[in-house]
């Protein structure tokens, strides 16, 4: 849509963006940031999916995810309520704004998916 | 799903159902009730909508919905946040069990949806 | 996204794009196009209207649209597979290069959906 | 919804499965089945989704599923066109009917979502 080219942050956009967006965790090379949600039923994931979906249409930039139950739940607690969500350039090989622009969006949606701290994101 | 069957609320059943759903209003014939519902977007009234089908596909019960842009918003606001949505049992010519489920469930996960009190609904 | 304006059809240019999408009806004026569509199921339907909702986010140009069961089926028939939809570009007060864009991508992914030929379309 | 209680396969009835549902894959263990999906564009993938998410409310049964970007695709290919898919029934720690049902509806929406035979499915 955009013409201007899309490029990778520079070493000090991306220790600031990676300052603000509390939430997220970048790999070790920094070229990817991370989040794992967990929502109250598989219904609430879903209308977050639906929307980031649409976000990611709009800015043609679109997440790695994927929906599953909780690690580590009792065996009969089936709540597909969890989504991992990888952002990257790829194009760029790293950070670039619209992986800001998407991670802001979908913090701002998502202030009540409590943060599952005992359960490490090998998000993929 | 179910083997019950699906039948016609009786009079006072129907009557506690109104008064309980203070958001929905029936037609003249209380065969239906309908709701009108204004998000702060799009993306908003379609995450909505994304649950709502959701919870129609479990249920089995189908609303007959419409999203539009507001009347007598001005020209220029494009912003396509309005659901109608109205139920009924259609096999049964009247309100069910289910409209009372599906409309309990649409006011519990549409809380900050405005309701447009100056704009008559007449979804159909 | 993009900063050229969005200008009416010339009369020509509505005359031909009209010609060429010949599943849509344009109003008396000519300044909406509406199309009536029928799919298998409520399923069908919806996978039909998510991608619906992606295109139009990715436009910034939405539809109004219904979902209903259609007229004159059989009382117990309870599938809600209809979709109507009307297209225009309210800012303009008419057609636009954007609504013929959506009304070729939406006859695009519904080659299957049959056109309801015994039913007028009143879609608003 | 259904009062009769979930079952694990049979070692016959789980041979006979695998035998018809040709695109699936079995863990060693043949306690999940898996599947990669390739679609010709996100909006494709996405509409796929939106039918399996209605499915798995439907028969209260839900997929662990991923979307990606395919594996060696050229860099700059950026199409989030995979769907991953791992069924099991976690309640019985193994393959039940509704795991052939949710299967069979997957092939059933997705015929021309090509195989990527190139590609190992590890899908988890």
């Amino acid at each position: 849509m955009s013409t201007s080219k899309t490029v990778l942050l520079t070493t000090t956009e991306r220790s600031e963006a990676l300052k603000s967006l509390q939430k997220w965790k970048p790999n070790a090379e920094e070229t990817n940031i991370s989040r794992r949600l967990k929502f109250q039923s598989f219904s609430e994931a879903w209308g977050f999916m639906s929307r980031v979906a649409l976000r990611a249409e709009r800015l043609n930039h679109h997440p790695e995810w994927k929906n599953v139950r909780p690690n580590g739940w009792k065996l009969l607690t089936q709540v597909y309520n969890r989504v991992d969500i990888t952002l990257t350039t790829h194009s760029i090989r790293g950070l670039s704004r619209k992986d800001v622009t998407m991670a802001e969006f979908i913090d701002s949606i998502s202030e009540h998916a409590e943060i599952a701290t005992d359960e490490n994101c090998g998000c993929s």
